[in-house]
């Protein structure tokens, strides 16, 4: 079943070790069928180098194994909570990559220093709280997803302007229309991560870009008035 | 038309991957037919691993499209500015290399430390101002072009000797005699970034390279008296 | 005698540089075979590029070459101690791989900032003392081997769950339960450093993680309650 | 002549861009026949890509070129001071690798932090001053030689065992018993200049490694008690 799904989602965490973002088996990517209601993750621990599209698990939005051989990505649970609560998001990515791992790590929110950052993510991307200990006694990888999702309700953020978030002291969750464009924003994010520390290093009382310029970049590209891609000359 | 200069252009785009220097499509060659008072530029969203020499725009100095099936770059409106001000330059690139981009972000000029800055650039690299938001919304690429140039002029820097500048919160652009050595500057320029950053982590209080140096190594290379690739032993 | 196992320490060693572990020579993988008594180690100097399975040296656990026409690596004496003390290990790997030789040369240990340390490390990885100038006289790589036991029994860390140490001014080892998983944990180890050192560059005042995050991913993947790779969905 | 010298000079140089040490033609190497009194040295201003061994030029140690078509490198002059005044070398390389190059426009000496530097260069590595406006005009390149040597002697280190240098403001020469050790010692700079620039990021308090380990580890691999390679196991 979901055979065209199944290798997308193959190709898409495929694209993790390529694009450099993964140490060993470090990262997951899903991508989901709306109409049927289900999604289609990574096995868990399973090497990349020998990973192939029949190996990928489908999965109901209950979380439950509906095919594949080995057990879905320990973070499925997450998933879960990300495709019923981010209803039109198609793919979602999780990895340790090293800069924005390290922004979660240091529990602070990347904020918006230019246009590559502004171009893809509207304003800083926000780092989560912890879980507490009851959060975590009472399922992980669940209420990873549930603090994620009340995070951004509570900070009155809109995931498809913002297809980021650092989990404190863990790492990011990258989402998109589809398993492709979810690693897309994971390689964005990470570039973002980069310049942002290496911009603080540079210049410790850094300040945001001016919106009117976050605002020009990411409307350039998004939304009905975007024009990049089919921009028209000046 | 322009057949040779529509594969250069295109050989010169393709070595931004490369050299390391672009991520995506974040980034864009272009070189000009002075005669012909035409220039060739990337189309605007095209991935680098399916472009090739037709794909180029052929765009002329008012920002008309005069050929090509694609959109050109959204920056087209810049290099246009570019070059009727900047009346000897044959190439321009735009990027967002992550070094020069950190440097954009925390809105610094680049000091010159040192020799391998000294041997293309004569002086430190301008970051030059945000644009307001008239000026954005005016014309955002178009009004990147022009204070570009009026902040070169208002500095009293000389084009020629300055291939390379950076625009707040957003990224650099270099040029030079035509798109390849723009792109080489480009590199130049990253290379430049980088160990000027790493150079004031490790020494906060340095100062520029001493004058007499920068003079050395820049005439060295650049001017009537250059020696370097024609070196005479002493 | 023990073909197969030198096979496995040649492949082990092998990684060293795919990893990027090492530069050169600057570093040895060996595995032991516990009913035998005997080790297979790397011999010294030998450069990785012309390394073979029939060059791999085998040593006893006194330290006394059994068969092989080099000399062992000069850390060999290191490892004999390890082999001695730490009973359940199988591998042993030392590198002067780049971020974790910068925390040894800074004389820290690196907290536990995050999962991806706490998936595979329990607490921080120790950096244990410089050798005195008698030990150092007395047998240098023998007192390194004794050093690194002593403090972890002095500091009541338990080397099954605290796979790597940074010794002070020199640099790293891990172990595991065979050459591959040694080399797996300085993979880890590297990383962990990596984005430990950035983690401090964004947050001079960051903490450790939460105790329970670092219960909860550790005891996720070891132990009998482990449940990556088999996990079962919430 | 020198057929064999200029084969190997070649191979010298091609290692430069597979170790990356050097961006473009920002680098060279030399080695010299002692007997002949004649050194092979790279052309200036030639790309890696398209060198030959033919290319090499011969030159004497008063700096004439001997055979040749195309002109020896900018650098030549320091060059012949180098072999003239450090009369037991054999071949001598500069670059402008990044963290060497970082450190010498910091103007900073790079301190032993650890044993990866004792392996191979006996205390820190001399950033040399600056050259005064009459040096650089009365000869640029030989009197960068003249204080690279003066300041060894005013120093009273040993250049038999500090095979490294900083010109301020500029990069790092090194040099060995042939090209290929002067490249080695290039890799080596650059590893311990990274070290050594992370290190005082972790800890800003940081001293140089005891020197009781510095002499270990130095004379493990140098002088008449050198083991290692050899090594006997204790």
């Amino acid at each position: 079943m979901l055979e065209q799904l199944k290798k997308e989602v193959y190709e898409a965490n495929m694209q993790l070790p390529q694009y450099g973002l993964v140490t060993f088996t470090w990262g997951n990517v899903s991508g989901i069928d709306r109409k049927a209601g289900l999604f289609v993750i990574k096995p868990s621990g399973v090497a990349y180098e020998r990973l192939t599209p029949e190996d990928m698990v489908v999965v109901d939005l209950k979380g439950n194994r509906v095919e594949g051989k080995y057990n879905p990505s320990s973070d499925t649970a997450t998933h879960v909570v990300l495709y019923n609560r981010f209803s039109d998001i198609g793919g979602i990515v999780h990895t340790h990559s090293t800069w924005a791992t390290s922004w979660a790590q240091a529990g602070r929110d990347i904020p918006c220093y230019g246009t590559t950052h502004a171009d893809y993510i509207y304003g800083g991307v926000p780092c989560v709280r912890n879980l507490t200990k009851e959060e975590i006694d009472a399922g992980y990888e669940y209420h990873t997803g549930l603090v994620i999702c009340d995070e951004f309700a509570r900070l009155d953020r809109d995931y498809t302007s913002v297809p980021a978030v650092l989990c404190k002291n863990h790492g990011p969750f990258t989402w998109g229309k589809d398993a492709f464009d979810a690693v897309h924003n994971g390689v964005v994010l990470e570039e973002v991560a980069k310049m942002a520390a290496r911009c603080e290093m540079l210049n410790p009382q850094v300040k945001p870009a001016p919106q009117e310029l976050q605002d020009k970049h990411y409307f350039r590209k998004h939304g009905e008035n975007a024009t990049y891609g089919q921009s028209i000359i000046l």
